[in-house]
């Protein structure tokens, strides 16, 4: 049988087949992945090419023509791109990661021609990436070590994987490009495994952050590393996000040299320590970080333990305790495209809020979060196996939820608010916050429920659980706890209040709420807005987008745009540091009490 | 005594000195360093001042001037760039090195300003590098760690230490900033300290390049980097590098950690494994190197021990085996500003050629320069104690001098050069570079010396000292050392030839002969042209340029324009592959016989 050449534009590929071959089978032996759903049936008329040798004509059926003679044909590029409908988001994006590839095939050496190596690596890739200038592309300098011999090898057949311009690995055959988003939170770190071509998520893998031993919340946390220094707490974030790296790739069943880049999101404490800056300037007034600007680095300088020529960007903070994480908000809910009046509320250990729409945003932070994670809550644990998640009163009969079924061992923050919101409707709380006595009971679900209204050590409780071996087992809410919650609600309400009046708008004009954070799918709405967290008005406005901050990480490995325009976004973005306004102390403590 | 408040722009300072002080110590006292060379007797003119608080009146006098009440001044930043005239090089050349320092004054984080301690350093070196926007500035991440208390202790006046617009190191006070040029040969490795902002040479250390245990000469040592890995040669050649620093830093009696850049140059090949790519491709046909371009890397990189946010720049290479080297002979020579034909030739252990001028330059490489550092010579040695270096004819009776006045050990290259010349002339080597017998003398310089006519296995030898008690200690020439002459000025006469025909021009068009290298200070012209090395009718255009490979790197620490225009250089010369020329083979032979 007659074996015929067939050349592939514009990679400049050439294959010997046998006659009769079809030309999408030619591509596939020349190593190209051409998209053809049919599976050559001729039917669905992706396989777009030009045969160049025969005028040129322009085929929709490369599957459905067969190779009689030495051919020429172009591969015409349909718009391949990937588009992502991103969980939690209002957006779709398109993948376009700043990691590409590029399977080429370079020149051989030839006498009289004194291009190198590298050169003629550049001449191919000028051709896949018309709308670069061939000065532009750089090469990690390992790559060029065995560069000769690898072309040689593969008669100059090799695919180039590129992190924009620089040609950071290539290999002698097709493999799947990684890349892996970050979401650093005080209390858990999230990391998403994600195929930098197609978006497809591979692994999902989460840890406690193990910073978690040099203090539980941010300041403890920076005090620590002032006291004893960075380095400490950078190595201990640093380890961990290794240990997460491992994790997804046993998971998705992938090479670690494979994760070509990754993405960091997280408050700007996280952003720090995890940099390796001091905290210092965050815990001092007036609280800036010490840098904001986005960062491209290399895996290498950050100890990160993916393909050792991989890079990883770090999304801009905005402004005090408004951090990446905040921009990762921005990003995944594309905010700042936004036409309607909008509150994105992100509720981790600190509660960071944006107001406004793609004119004018606002931002600011609160420190709500803590008592919704259990801090300070007498019996306040995180959301896991043995919290009280939900509560409601029947009658006068109060009925509560445990995850797990368990026996309850405490409250979470959903459950905390549920029993907050509750109580004030049963009157066993009043407007001022104060929990009524067994003395003082008038409601009728306060007068049904007498037994759970006691003291302890002085102080009153109502109790939710009682143990009736070891009353230490009991699970109540304290009088305290109570003040706890006012004062989180307090200053978020403040917050809400301020920034709308700075953007000049009132409250009812929000027409919008996005609750980001894990707590956000577990909070009750009504309840929210029942202890005055979020305004009345807003509570059939409220939509949770999940972790949003995520998503953000996310979106910034898939399309690398999006990463650039971040730094665009969060300096449009007005911060309201809440410490400076006059008015502050006064709304907050307008809002202390329950309506 | 009052005290007033100076403040000082465009640097934003502000010092607090005593009634009558001079404004020139004011300025002192804010930490700079303003010139003054008549040393404050008000003579110089060179303190030029704006003060602005009176007018603004501008004065020459800042040393006349006193402080009577609060004021403010500008300083004038005259021309303050120094310029340098280089060794060997035809130019002279302004110090403008890509490493730049400025003392700045960053303003304190005030309540209510949200910008980070970057931005406010970036705002500073905005005031100072007017031609850059403050988003231009880059810094190395470990310099941000403590920079909140960093500027906090020295209120914000520290001076920031620049590789082009990233900042790579902040101080609390000035100090003197350096570079370090490598001239990386075959066979020695040269280094030049230099104080980067007044071109000022601190120290030259040299070292026996250590690759040379694993081969001599360039394909041997690439041979030994095919068979047994690139690696072993690399880490070598860098350990050397860092002992080279060593001896610099202690010669000079400063701190590695003030060394902020290092410059590269060397051939091809010593490029190659100074930079870990294997040297297979030089070796090879069609003998081009892997990469030519210009690199700048971080030192950390190449595992140089500087300071550790240090850079290091690498020149271009030209083609084949002309490197980096020839490089920095055209950026020392201002080869393409050059009007009249010239030829500039570099002899280390290869030789290379540049012909032509600004319009058209040609380069090429031969394998001239073994047998002058003493290879396959019987009695060759380099030129060190012992070495006989020049030789001559007084009547019939010959006279030699050799290094350190000893009592000769062997001969070195221009020894070598002078002895066959010399040899030529007295009609006891013929025109065929045959050497005569005591049996077919007839010259009376032969006559006279017919005892020194002898055969030495079988071989004929002529022989310039004897050693009574030891003939293994006697020096000569021998009929295959007149041979390896041959071979290496034939090919040498040969490529000038070529590249004369290239240009379209006569060998005597060539109005300028430049001997780059060490070598070129010791041969004797004369005797060059007479053995046909370079033709005869260029004897009296010879001019020594010293080592203007190494003058290229240090022009490239020193001014980082002529390093960025290294490459548009590197790229305008035209490469004559001399294997490939038909010609080759025939001029070649037609240049062996002497004339």
């Amino acid at each position: 049988m007659n074996e015929y050449k067939v050349k592939i534009l514009p990679m400049q590929l050439e294959v010997m087949v046998e006659e009769g071959t079809t030309l999408l089978e030619a591509q596939r032996l020349a190593g190209l992945e051409p998209d053809a759903p049919c599976g050559g049936k001729g039917t669905c008329g992706k396989c777009l090419i030009e045969i160049l040798s025969d005028g040129p004509v322009r085929t929709e059926k490369a599957c459905a023509n067969r190779v009689t003679q030495d051919m020429t044909i172009r591969v015409i590029e349909k718009n391949k791109g990937h588009r992502l409908l991103m969980e939690g988001a209002s957006q779709e994006i398109d993948v376009k990661s700043a990691i590409s590839s590029a399977w080429i095939k370079v020149d051989p050496p030839k006498i009289g021609n004194h291009n190198t190596e590298w050169q003629r690596v550049k001449n191919a890739l000028s051709k896949v990436y018309a709308f670069r200038k061939d000065r532009d592309f750089k090469i990690e300098l390992p790559l060029l070590s065995g560069l000769y011999e690898q072309l040689k090898d593969n008669d100059g057949m090799v695919d180039t994987i590129l992190y924009k311009n620089w040609v950071i690995d290539i290999r002698n055959k097709k493999t799947d490009k990684f890349g892996i988003a970050f979401d650093i939170g005080t209390t858990s770190i999230v990391g998403y495994l994600l195929n930098v071509e197609t978006g497809e998520q591979k692994a999902v893998v989460s840890m406690l952050n193990p910073q978690t031993q040099f203090g539980g919340d941010v300041i403890n946390r920076a005090n620590y590393a002032i006291e004893e220094g960075v380095q400490i707490l950078t190595q201990t974030v640093r380890k961990g996000l290794n240990e997460l790296i491992e994790e997804a790739v046993q998971k998705a069943g992938i090479d670690k040299n494979d994760i070509f880049m990754a993405s960091i999101v997280g408050n700007t404490c996280m952003h720090h320590l995890y940099l390796g800056i001091s905290p210092k300037a965050l815990v001092h007034a007036p609280y800036n970080p010490v840098m904001s600007e986005k960062l491209e680095m290399r895996a290498d300088d950050l100890n990160m333990n993916i393909n050792p020529n991989g890079r990883v960007i770090v999304l801009p903070n905005i402004a005090g305790f408004v951090g990446a994480d905040t921009t990762g908000v921005l990003i995944a809910t594309n905010f700042d495209a936004i036409e309607e009046m909008t509150l994105a509320i992100d509720i981790g250990t600190n509660g960071e809020l944006v107001m406004g729409n793609k004119d004018h945003m606002i931002a600011c932070s609160t420190a709500a979060g803590p008592a919704f994670e259990g801090a300070k809550i007498k019996c306040g644990m995180r959301g896991m196996e043995g919290a009280i998640d939900h509560f409601e009163l029947n009658g006068t009969t109060f009925k509560y939820s445990v995850i797990g079924d368990l026996v309850p061992l405490g409250i979470c923050g959903s459950g905390l608010m549920d029993i907050v919101a509750v109580l004030l409707d049963a009157e066993i709380i009043d407007e001022t916050g104060k929990l009524v006595s067994a003395e003082t009971a008038q409601s009728p679900a306060a007068l049904a429920n007498i037994d759970r209204l006691v003291e302890l050590n002085k102080e009153r409780i109502f109790v939710i659980y009682r143990d009736e071996q070891d009353p230490r087992k009991n699970v109540f809410l304290s009088q305290q706890d109570i003040r706890e919650v006012q004062l989180a609600k307090g200053a978020m309400a403040a917050g809400i209040d301020l920034m709308a009046k700075t953007l000049g708008i009132g409250i009812s004009d929000v027409k919008k709420v996005l609750i980001a954070g894990a707590f956000g799918n577990y909070m009750s709405p009504k309840s929210a807005c029942r202890i005055g967290l979020i305004p009345q008005e807003l509570s059939d406005r409220i939509t949770p987008i999940g972790n949003a901050a995520g998503e953000g990480a996310k979106i910034a490995v898939l399309n690398y745009c999006e990463f650039q325009k971040s730094e665009k976004i969060t300096q449009k973005v007005e911060f309201l540091e809440l410490a400076t306004r006059p008015d502050f102390q006064d709304c907050f403590i307008d809002h202390l009490s329950f309506e």
